[in-house]
């Protein structure tokens, strides 16, 4: 048995091997942190909130006919994935200018946007993940032109997806991270999480946060957004 | 006469309307700008040696059957170019690693690329100049996509003439930055200036430099490069 063998543990999660080479094991933890590690806290029931929120959102996306790692949750803190090698970019989309966007470009955060911003960042946190372009991943070979396009149209996708239902439940899908997995074969699959940690969620009607800018500025009690973001999402689901 | 009605003065170049509307007067200064304006200095016959290298790259390049801004050269400091608007960017094409992206990707200087990358920055000043890509440049209107892609096309048919042409004078082209302008009808012609100021020239066997790092590192003295290099292509010219 090699459950409990860890293959890595990032700032919010804990992957660990199974019994099957194909599957691994993930176990969110309540760890927050913000601005590259700088600011960190344990925050009671986050681990809880985002695998349920993830599992739901990437449950929704595989049925819009979108390939993920996911396989399902297990427990409270618990799902299995696919195993893949996760290529080491972070794919913002951005519907609405807000945070770095907004101080980098001198705009107005709550700006809506024409059409989304797709932006790569190269995940290496002692670089303080640089943004990087379509050359700059090219050249550390980062991604293939072919797979970079494939990973910007499938982001579009999950976007499109994402903010349809938030919207359904009167949120605002403002901006987001993903991160993108390959499987032995080369298939890219949607991978990682989506939850109040990777997303920025407003309220449509009061503008309210729902997600980590919460504790990033010190807004407020973090969890309830989540809490809330959850609540919409499940009714939305169970009135369905 | 209009000949001293300022339109523009930058860091390096002060820019004078002239009685025919579509031409403007271009002087250079002798003033040396580094790290966004934080370092200054007025060094004595680099406005001279701008005007002259970069008269005689445009002149090549034009030859070449590239669209350029350049009219001619009418003095030691000044030439007269067609009057463009310039799309606020600075267009940087790097051969090899050097400078601020060997920091910001932590990869080691003088590291030869295996194609050419291409990278945009925004002209704001007062935000650091950031870098940004396709999809941030449409969102603030400064080009469109196809103005977009024709201004990367004629910045790599300009590096590869450069490259060669360098190569002649046993000099490498490590990277440079160009601005482009439109005509009133939407011509984009290739504008600003092409010199040690704007580009980075190493000699092949010594890897010497002979351009504006020597001022930001304190290497030397720096019109000591920007001579070798006037004498370097000058030679080169006349002996053709």
């Amino acid at each position: 048995m090699n459950e409990q063998v860890l293959l890595y543990e990032g700032k919010a999660k804990r992957i660990y091997a199974t019994d099957n080479p194909e599957i691994v094991r993930v176990v969110y933890k309540n760890s927050a942190t913000a601005f590259n590690g700088e600011k960190k806290a344990e925050i009671a029931g986050k681990g809880r909130l985002n695998n349920e929120i993830t599992s739901l959102l990437f449950k929704k996306l595989m049925d819009a006919g979108i390939s993920t790692h996911f396989v399902e949750k297990t427990s409270e803190l618990e799902q299995l994935v696919k195993r893949v090698s996760i290529i080491p970019l972070e794919v913002v989309v951005r519907n609405i200018i807000a945070g770095s966007l907004s101080k980098r470009m001198g705009l107005e955060e709550g700006t809506l946007l024409a059409k989304p911003i797709v932006e790569f960042y190269y995940k290496r946190d002692d670089l303080g993940d640089p943004i990087v372009n379509e050359d700059h991943i090219s050249a550390l070979s980062l991604a293939s032109t072919e797979e970079l396009q494939q990973i910007k149209q499938l982001a579009l996708r999950v976007n499109d997806e994402l903010v349809a239902l938030f919207n359904e439940c009167n949120v605002r899908l403002v901006d987001f991270k993903l991160e993108f997995g390959k499987l032995e074969d080369g298939t890219i699959l949607l991978a990682d999480e989506i939850s109040p940690d990777t997303c920025r969620l407003w309220d449509k009607d009061t503008n309210a946060k729902f997600d980590k800018d919460v504790f990033r500025r010190d807004l407020g009690n973090l969890t309830d957004g989540y809490e809330e973001i959850l609540k919409r999402l499940g009714g939305l689901l169970c009135s369905k």
